[in-house]
């Protein structure tokens, strides 16, 4: 009864099983005894479910999954054998009897709060601990044929957005009021409601409308744009600022399918705009070519950053290039999940070497301080030879308005 | 110019100044020198603003306001003055030439990452750090008149969105459906996007909607009723289901405006109730009637749980009360501020003696296995001598889809 009220699949069995071995080949190289899972992302892509429990996976015994709450549909969705607890205090008899307490054990301290780690270091009685996360980060950094199939689904919803918005964006309409009307177009069109970013303060929007002057608002986020928002207490997302003529719309969406996160910019505008902006925009379009001729298997994300630097930079647009003064980000992609930030980020900053199945969002952007900003965002999946995109959406200037 | 983007009021200098007055008494009562604030809503209630920086807050000392991105916002949002900073760890030399880096220092360790706290020790080279949440959440209890005034404007949203919701639900619709339009409404007059709840893994939605079994899957979250979502990645929030006739309708909304959040419940039927489900709601706005003659400032909370259980009791819906078996509820009520799990909690497992100012929801409701759940929410204002509806919309059972 509970699968007729959900549009999308579970985790197939040997999808789970494959993750939980490697993760496992990975702790015995590191010297990890057994890790303990706690953070609700990470317990979905280990177990399948999202239900209230303890994952735990030991180098030579078989993982044990407790669940405290939602047991049945625990049981319905994760094919793993699981060990019903009242308390989390129950997982430590279980723990001991099986012997899985011993040597050097994990825990993901990128998101565990001081306070609980100090609860399970105590309920433990075991302080030789130590972070797994970046682990956890590698083994998600490259992405199963399952998983792709979700990004897809969850790309389609974006494609479905972009198609819609031409229709609804009319000059003196609120950025809001066009961000509301399209958010409720993608949760009717399979959107499972809210996107997910990894870390402390890390918040953000299911659709960011951005228009003019609100484009160029520097917020405390590390991201090129993020909107005004209608309130300071938020301090990002549309604002209420209204739809003029000639002046760049940009609509940065994020898809939501089965926790899949997918993540595309467009640009629209009524009447038309202004040479500097269609050559911005333009350039993002190089850069986005530029970058699928030759980057593939192999290719290093900073060569991807500094090849579309030095194209920005030739066209005289540095200054304005992923921001402008103190807004300019370090980064040009990211990678795509169950969460937003995940690996692999495209920088100069630091070394990744592409590999299939990783899937990352791309998006040159230029921002022009009080005009405006353009530019384009689209999702790549990393295959040997090539890059795909996610979704077939054109990337040109979409005129939208006309009566 | 940014200004005109957004729709809310600035927090008062005389209301922060205020705030972090309270908390340096506290601070001097539990023998704490200095606080490092880093969490974005806590920075929010002390600063006004959510732009990237550090608060610390010293006992004998001006509170140092560190920003490090989103510096032209900051300026404009907060009434305090601002030392800007490059990186995290420029603080040090600033705290250590004023004198503020002694005695015991605390820190958010309810919701701080190991590697974040970790990472701070090293940059202060400072441990004598203890967790000041307790404190910050007490100050936070007890809302001003400000405060009042942006949680009246929160819940001026949800009184619009469930008077929408009369002429929005129809027999045959999806509850996703409903939900996506009522949310798209309340977008448009004026929420702010999203609700925030504190710690590890608290995720929620603006919108529930449930109807019939919909609203008795249990699930991992601490709700009476959370849905099933579209998909077991997210595992909460409306579903497919599709509006039958004679079967409950639950709409539980979050407003959110300035930051503030209100949640109230409200329920809906295309034809006619079944006779139990009729018999429930009648208690449950028993239980809110019995609960407005007595409840005040001085009154502690569990008596107010307390006598709620006993008129369930009585009327033997004990058993359905606040959920049904594993997913029964320890409480009735939550408080509400910028986060929607705050202070005072209404359960019988520890005293809260309301005051005036305390803002918390108040929601008894009841889950039938299998066939549905029924019950109301309504948000609370403790006065000195009764408590005040947030909203003045009705609770009855509203009769809706009549062709």
């Amino acid at each position: 009864m509970l699968k007729s009220l959900l549009v999308s699949d579970l985790t197939p069995k040997d999808e789970i099983e494959a993750r939980i071995e490697k993760f496992r080949e990975e702790m015995e190289r590191e010297g990890i005894h057994f890790s303990i899972i706690l953070q609700n992302v990470d317990l979905f892509y280990f177990t399948g479910t999202l239900q209230k429990g303890v994952l735990v996976i030991s180098v030579d015994k078989d993982p044990v999954f407790f669940v405290q709450k939602g047991l049945v549909r625990a049981v319905h969705e994760t094919p793993l054998a699981i060990t019903p607890i009242r308390k989390d205090k129950d997982v430590k008899d279980v723990l001991t009897d099986r012997g899985i307490l011993k040597g050097k054990g994990g825990m993901e301290l990128d998101v565990l709060p001081v306070l609980v780690f100090e609860r399970w270091k105590s309920i433990l009685g075991y302080d030789r601990l130590m972070d797994i996360s970046p682990f956890i980060k590698d083994l998600r950094l490259v992405k199963s044929a399952f998983e792709i199939k979700q990004v897809k689904k969850s790309g389609e919803i974006i494609s479905h957005v972009f198609e819609k918005a031409k229709s609804v964006i009319k000059e003196g309409m609120r950025e809001v009021d066009i961000a509301a009307i399209l958010e409720s177009e993608g949760r009717m069109h399979g959107h499972q409601g809210f996107l997910r970013m990894r870390g402390l303060n890390q918040e953000m929007m299911n659709i960011y409308i951005t228009h003019g002057f609100s484009g160029t608002v520097v917020s405390g986020f590390d991201v090129p744009i993020s909107g005004a928002g209608v309130t300071h207490a938020i301090a990002q997302g549309p604002s209420v600022n209204k739809v003029q003529r000639n002046i760049p719309l940009l609509i940065d969406y994020g898809g939501g399918y089965n926790g899949y996160i997918t993540d595309e910019t467009r640009a629209f505008v009524v009447g038309e705009l202004k040479e500097i902006f269609i050559r911005a925009h333009e350039v993002a379009r190089e850069i986005i070519e530029e970058t699928m001729s030759f980057a593939k298997e192999g290719v290093n994300a900073p060569e991807i950053f500094r090849k579309a630097l030095y194209r920005a930079k030739r066209e005289k647009l540095e200054e304005y290039f992923m921001g402008y003064g103190e807004g300019k980000v370090g980064f040009i992609g990211h990678g795509l999940g169950l969460e937003i930030n995940e690996l692999p980020v495209i920088t100069p900053r630091h070394d990744v070497v592409l590999k299939e199945g990783m899937v990352f969002a791309f998006e040159p952007k230029f921002i022009f301080p009080n005009e405006g900003a353009i530019g384009i965002e689209v999702d790549f999946i990393v295959r040997q030879n090539y890059l795909e995109r996610v979704t077939d959406t054109p990337i040109d200037v979409v005129q939208v308005g006309a009566p």
